[in-house]
């Protein structure tokens, strides 16, 4: 089977389980439907406004029905080893960080197929990546992910710009991915561990 | 005339109402159109939602005044009989859980005709239903109705896989319809009644 | 160059700049990401609302890079001349005012060439004007600018309602043009000045 369409689909999984746990963290009275729901929106809500933006229809998860299935198992798997996994942080935030920079990619991509320029494909990217977190965050009456955390957003469109640069100069297609998708972790690793974080918008 | 048809317009016009009246009740300063628009997202929210995620266009009340109109009249009454109507919460509640069962078989049904899975058009028919409330909720920066009410959403999706599985079952569509809505309107009388609700998702 | 272009452009980097301004303001502690995202939302928010309502694929921004480089203009001059433009609030006023004027008739006479009904073009105008408004404040946690300023969304709808009667009444397109974009801006003045509001929802 396609490499890809098995990282989509485990891509979403891994999305709507660490969407259900979110949830739960946030509020802890969340049932099943709460928490699944929270889950679903993290895991679709990016790839969904790609394509509702591009106009590209059936949108994926309405389209095949495996989606669907990878979020429910995710979002099972989180009720189920709720302790456990709130435990595997470390492993989860690695886990996010490659989710991001390869919804990125994929997500520029795919808009690149719809004649878009660069510049806005890159902005598709980012979105893919980073979308389904603020619509979780903005049903859990949060700040959205993307205003707080380090470097977050900036390195997906980081990611994105580095890629749809080396495709023009004429880099062939797999390594730019793996390169655009490397430049996204690392910037991601070290924001984590020097806090960096880009200046402030308004100054003193 | 058709009277699914009939029956939508009365759901259109009764979740404006009630939308607007929720609005007033939340925060007493809305002027007309602040509670007006609030009847008008809850009444176009779900079936919008449900149409954009699966590309049918045109909008139903974009492309049929009709349910402008009795969205109009939906936050005209509610505006003036205020004080009436908010005595009147039992029918109220009554009122709402045949719309929302209501709109979930229809909005399955819909959704079926665009070829989907049985298991995406199930999640069709409750976005259709409970969609609204949510962007309600979002707007007036309330926690979605979703995520507090007794058994609300899921009892949707309850029904709408009943009506799938008569369906696939062979049994005859208009028998199916009012079973299914039959089941949504138990579920949630029984949920009310006895306190019901979902387990929690972390548990103790 | 077509005129009304280089004032969508010029009304787009306006919104931007704005939006960006008031996520500053809202929230000190955003960087450059943070501020920017909420400038580009604010002007690409009601506009991209519309075309999604109508189906009208490409969004504006999607297709025309240089909307996208009209928005990232906004939010530099926002961030470089933070303090500045902060003391301009009176003549940001003037063209807020200016900028929903001109994008409800513009929208308006958008959603007129998919042959839909006048009261469903008068709403797509009116949410072209000040749904990007929304979805920031939405974003910002902060409750909608719909909802608390004096006359602001209901000035739109009335200028729309004007402009539509006066084409209806065959009065030449440039005309009505201008004569409802000054009823908005007239409405919003007086509006402001004599601390004008609607009647409230909900009486005493």
């Amino acid at each position: 089977m396609d490499p890809i369409y098995i990282t989509e689909l485990f891509g979403t999984f891994f999305f709507a389980m660490s969407g259900a746990l979110a949830a739960a963290e946030h509020n802890e009275e969340h049932d099943w439907f709460g928490a699944g729901f929270i889950g679903f929106v993290t895991a679709i809500g990016g790839g969904s406004l790609r394509d509702i933006l591009l106009g590209s229809y059936p949108l994926i998860w309405v389209g095949n029905v495996r989606f669907l299935y990878a979020i429910l198992l995710g979002i099972l798997l989180a009720g189920l080893f709720y302790n456990t996994l709130l435990k595997l942080r470390r492993t989860f935030l690695l886990f996010d960080t490659l989710g991001i920079s390869l919804f990125t990619i994929l997500g520029t991509e795919k808009a690149l197929r719809y004649g878009i320029s660069s510049e806005v494909a890159a902005m598709m990217g980012m979105f893919t990546a980073v979308m389904g977190g603020v619509v979780r965050d903005t049903l859990l009456n949060e700040v959205p992910v993307i205003f707080k955390k380090e470097i977050y957003a900036s390195a997906c469109l980081m990611g994105a710009s580095i890629y749809l640069l080396l495709i023009n100069f004429g880099v062939e297609r797999n390594s730019s991915f793996f390169a655009s998708i490397l430049v996204v972790v690392i910037i991601r690793i070290l924001a984590l561990k020097f806090k960096l974080s880009l200046p402030k918008f308004k100054r003193g």
